[in-house]
C-alpha cells in the first residue's frame, strides 16, 4: 500500500516501460514536472516522476494497469486549476495529464445531452455548442477540464438554478484501480438501476478511478438574459433578500454577492464607481416575460430589504460590462494587496445562517489585523473569503492560517461544510474528521480500500488509506 | 456470508435477545410476517422470521448490532409499495419495519429543507408543511414512506421539473451492517467533502445499511397551478411536442402520457369522454403571469405537432377533474380485464428514442397478443407499460414474461435503464448485467462487500454477493 514514495525499482521498470508505449508522450523533464506538482493551491510543489499524456481510455486503462502491476501513483491531471492541492504528487508517481483528450464524442440535441473526453473544458464545449442553441452552463471561473470538474464536483456562479456537476454528470467512463473500465450508466435522465455510481465517481479526485469520459446534461440557451446590479446597507438585508427570493420561487439564474471590501477592490481594478457597499449581482434567464417579470419580483423583495438597484442591463455588450466587476472580482482583490498572496477558502453554510456566518467572519478577520474581502454565491450559501497575506511574514501567515481554522470551524458549526465546490484534495482533509462523524469517515475509507487496496489512485487525498 | 437461509440456532438467540428488548414491538406471528414478506411486487411472498418495530436510529443500531453478531439477515421495511421485491425476505431475518418511525424533526422554512424519520409518508410530511407555504414535490403515487422512497430513489410524475430523491435527498442517517450510525451530510445546499455517501444510500435498497432519518429539501408552493389535458394522433407527435416542449425551457411541472388504449381504460372507469387517441397531461407552477405563459407557449408547440388541447382549468376543484384520469389510471387499466394481473414494468430511455421504444413495443404488444395499456413520465423519457395477464393462463404468463423481457432489452438498446424509478429489488437483478458492463457490476458488488462482508444487509437484492 502506498504510504510513502514509491520505490525506485518499480518506478524504473513503470518508466521504462512507459517510454517504449507512449514515447514523445511521456515528460520526464523538471519543468514540466513541476508544472504537473502544483496548482493555484497553497500546497508546496510536488512534482510527480513523469507525466503521460494520454489520447484514449484504453491508453489511461494500460497506464494504470502498468502502474498497478508496480503499485505506482497515477495522479489525474486536467489543467491544474484545482486550489486544494488535488493534482500534487506527494508520493511521486505518474502524472496522467488529459490534454489529449479532446474529443467531443456526440452531442444529442433531442435529449439535451452530449459526451465528451475528460480532457475537454468548459468554454471548449460552449464554443462547439455555439451553433446548436445548447449551452453548458456550470461556470467555476477558470476554464477548467470537465474530467476536472467532474472530479472535484465542481459548480459555481450559476449552481442556484443549474446546479452542480453532481446534477449534469449523466454517466462517467472511468478507469478503477487495476485497469478496468466502467461505464457507470447509459443515456436514460433517470435511473433506478443499482448503486449510483456516476455520483460516487462525481467528486471523489481520482482517487477512486480516473475519469475518462463524461456523459452531461445541457441546456436550451436562454431566450433572454437580463442582469442588475443591487447595492445593501448591510448583510443580514443581503441575505434576507436572498432567502425570499429563493423562497418565492423566481428561478434567479445566479445571484451573487460581494461585501465593501471587495466592491472597494472592484472600483480601483475595473475603474468603476460602484457603491462600497454590500452588492449583489443578478442574472436572469428565461423568455422576454419570464426575464421581466423575474426582475420586477426580485426588485420588489429587494426594496423590502432596503435594497436599490444600481444598474440593470439585457443587452449582451451591457450586461458583460455590468458584470465585469464580478468576473475580474479575484485579481481585483489581489490587487488591494500585490504584495500579498490570497488564500482560498470555499466554506458553505445553510442560506438561514448565512448572514450570522459572514458576520462572524468579517468581525474576526477585523480582529485580526487581515484583508479579507468576500464573494459569495449566496443562493447556496457559499462563499469565499481570501485573506491576503504576506507570506514572508511569519505572524501573518500564522494569523492567516488561524482565521481560516475558525472559519471552517464556524461553517461546520452553523451546519454547513469545509468546501462547496473546491474538494477536499490535500488542504480540507483535516476537516472531514470534524465534518463527519467517524463511522461516516470511516465509510468512506473503506469504500477507498475496497476500490484501490494498494492505494495508488491519488494517494493522499481525500481519506487516509 | 448469507447465501441461504439463516441457522436456526444463530435465529433463537437473536429472536430471544430482540424479544427481551422489544417486547411486544417484535412480531412473530404469521399473519404479520406474511404481510412483511411481500408487496405488490410479482416475487413470490418470502417472509422474514419476525418483524420488529424500532422507534429511534439507536434502536434500530441495537437490532443491526444483534443481527451483525449472529449473522441475521436484515430487510427494511416501509409501507409496502414496491413493485419489485425489494422487501421479500429470500434468506428470512429480521424485517425492520420503520412505522413508529413518524417524527418530523425539523423544518426550516428560511433553508428550504427539514429532517424526519425514515417511516414519515410523503403525504403526511406535506399534511404537516400544510400552512407552511412550503412542499415535498415527489410524488410517485403511492403513499410511501419517505425511507422507501429513498431508498429506492423513487421519483414520479413531476421529476421533470422538481428531480428525483437523489436530487431532494440533502442527507441521510444511517445503520451500517456493523451497527454503526453514519450521517452523510450537514444542511448546506451543496458540498464537495469527499464521496457522495448520499447519494450512494440513496437507490441502495437496504443493501448497504439502512436510512433512519433523511434530509430533505422542499419548495416553495407554488402561486399558481394550470392543467391541461391535449389530444395527438399519434405517439410520435407526442414525442416531438415534448421534445421541443422541454428544449425550449418550458419549466412543466408534470408531463404525462396516456396512450389511446389507456384513454379508453379511463374513459370506461372514470366516465369520461376523453378521445381515444395519445394524450398528453400537463400541469404548469409559477407565478399567475408565468403559468399563462407557460400554458400558451405549450399550446404553440403541441400545435405545430397536431395536438388539440382539449380541457384546461386552474381551479383547484377542475385541476382535480381534470387530472383524475391520470391519477386512476393504474386502477383503470386493471378495470380492462378484472380477471387478470398486470404486470409492472418501469423503463427509461432518452427522450430522443422514446416514439421508438413505446411504437415498437406496442407492435410487439399486439404481436404478441397481449392487452398492455400505456402511462409515462414523458418528460424523463420514463414509461410504464402493463400488460394484463392471466396467471391461470400459462401461455399467456409466458407471453407476459418473454414480453418483459424483451421491453427491457429494447430500452437498454436504446441507451435507457430497465429501472427509471422503481428500483431492482429482485426482479431486475438479471437486468443489471445487460445494463452495465461486468466491470461495473464488479465495482457495485465490490463496494456492497466491502460495507457488508457477511451480506446481511437485504441479501438478495441488486447484487449477488
Amino acid at each position: 500500500m502506498t504510504t510513502g514514495r514509491v520505490a525506485q525499482a518499480s518506478l524504473d521498470v513503470t518508466l521504462s516501460a512507459l517510454r517504449a508505449q507512449f514515447g514523445g508522450r511521456l515528460a520526464e523533464g523538471v519543468g514540466v514536472r513541476g508544472q504537473h506538482g502544483n496548482t493555484l493551491s497553497e500546497v508546496p510543489n510536488q512534482p510527480p516522476d513523469a507525466v503521460v499524456f494520454p489520447k484514449t481510455t484504453d491508453e489511461v486503462a494500460t497506464i494504470v494497469g502498468l502502474c498497478a502491476t508496480n503499485r505506482v501513483p497515477v495522479i489525474a491531471f486536467g489543467v491544474g486549476t484545482s486550489f486544494e492541492g488535488h493534482v500534487n504528487a506527494p508520493y511521486g508517481g505518474i502524472s496522467i495529464d488529459t490534454s489529449l483528450m479532446k474529443h467531443v464524442i456526440a452531442v444529442n440535441r433531442d435529449d439535451l445531452d452530449c459526451r465528451v473526453e475528460a480532457g475537454v473544458t468548459r468554454e471548449e464545449l460552449n464554443q462547439h455548442l455555439r451553433d446548436s442553441g445548447l449551452f453548458f452552463p456550470i461556470d467555476p471561473g477558470a476554464n477548467a477540464t470537465l474530467g476536472g470538474m467532474a472530479a472535484t464536483r465542481a459548480s459555481g456562479t450559476n449552481a442556484v438554478r443549474y446546479g452542480t456537476m453532481k446534477d449534469a454528470v449523466l454517466s462517467v467512463t472511468a478507469v478503477l484501480a487495476d485497469g478496468r473500465i466502467v461505464i457507470t450508466g447509459g443515456r436514460a435522465r433517470k435511473s433506478s438501476a443499482g448503486y449510483d455510481l456516476t455520483r460516487l465517481m462525481v467528486g471523489s479526485e481520482g482517487t477512486l478511478g480516473i475519469i475518462t469520459e463524461i456523459g452531461l446534461r445541457l441546456w436550451g440557451v436562454p431566450e433572454e438574459i437580463s442582469a442588475s446590479v443591487c447595492g445593501f446597507a448591510d448583510i443580514r438585508s443581503v441575505c434576507d433578500a436572498v432567502i425570499m427570493t429563493i423562497q418565492s420561487g423566481i428561478p434567479v439564474a445566479r445571484i451573487e454577492f460581494l461585501d465593501e471590501v471587495q466592491a472597494r477592490a472592484c472600483n480601483v481594478y475595473s475603474k468603476l464607481d460602484l457603491p462600497e457597499t454590500p452588492l449583489l449581482f443578478l442574472e436572469f434567464h428565461g423568455s422576454p416575460a419570464s426575464v421581466v417579470e423575474q426582475s420586477e419580483r426580485f426588485a420588489e423583495i429587494s426594496a423590502e430589504f432596503g435594497g436599490k438597484t444600481i444598474a440593470s442591463a439585457t443587452r449582451p455588450e451591457e450586461r458583460s460590462r455590468l458584470w465585469k466587476a464580478r468576473h475580474d472580482a479575484y485579481w481585483a482583490a489581489r490587487g488591494l494587496r500585490p504584495d500579498a498572496k490570497g488564500i482560498s477558502t470555499d466554506v458553505c453554510v445553510p442560506i438561514s445562517r448565512l448572514a450570522d456566518c459572514i458576520g462572524e467572519t468579517k468581525a474576526d478577520g477585523v480582529a485580526s489585523g487581515l484583508l479579507a474581502p468576500i464573494i459569495g454565491h449566496v443562493g447556496d450559501g457559499n462563499f469565499h473569503v481570501m485573506p491576503l497575506i504576506d507570506f514572508n511574514d511569519a505572524g501573518e501567515v500564522a494569523a492567516g492560517a488561524a482565521f481560516v481554522d475558525r472559519l471552517v470551524r464556524r461553517a461546520i458549526g452553523f451546519g454547513g461544510t469545509c468546501t462547496g465546490e473546491h474538494g477536499v484534495g490535500q488542504s480540507n482533509m483535516k476537516y472531514l474528521g470534524v465534518e463527519f462523524n467517524a463511522a461516516t469517515l470511516g465509510m468512506m475509507a473503506t469504500i477507498k480500500r475496497a476500490l484501490d487496496p494498494d492505494n495508488i489512485m491519488n494517494p493522499g487525498k481525500i481519506v487516509a488509506p
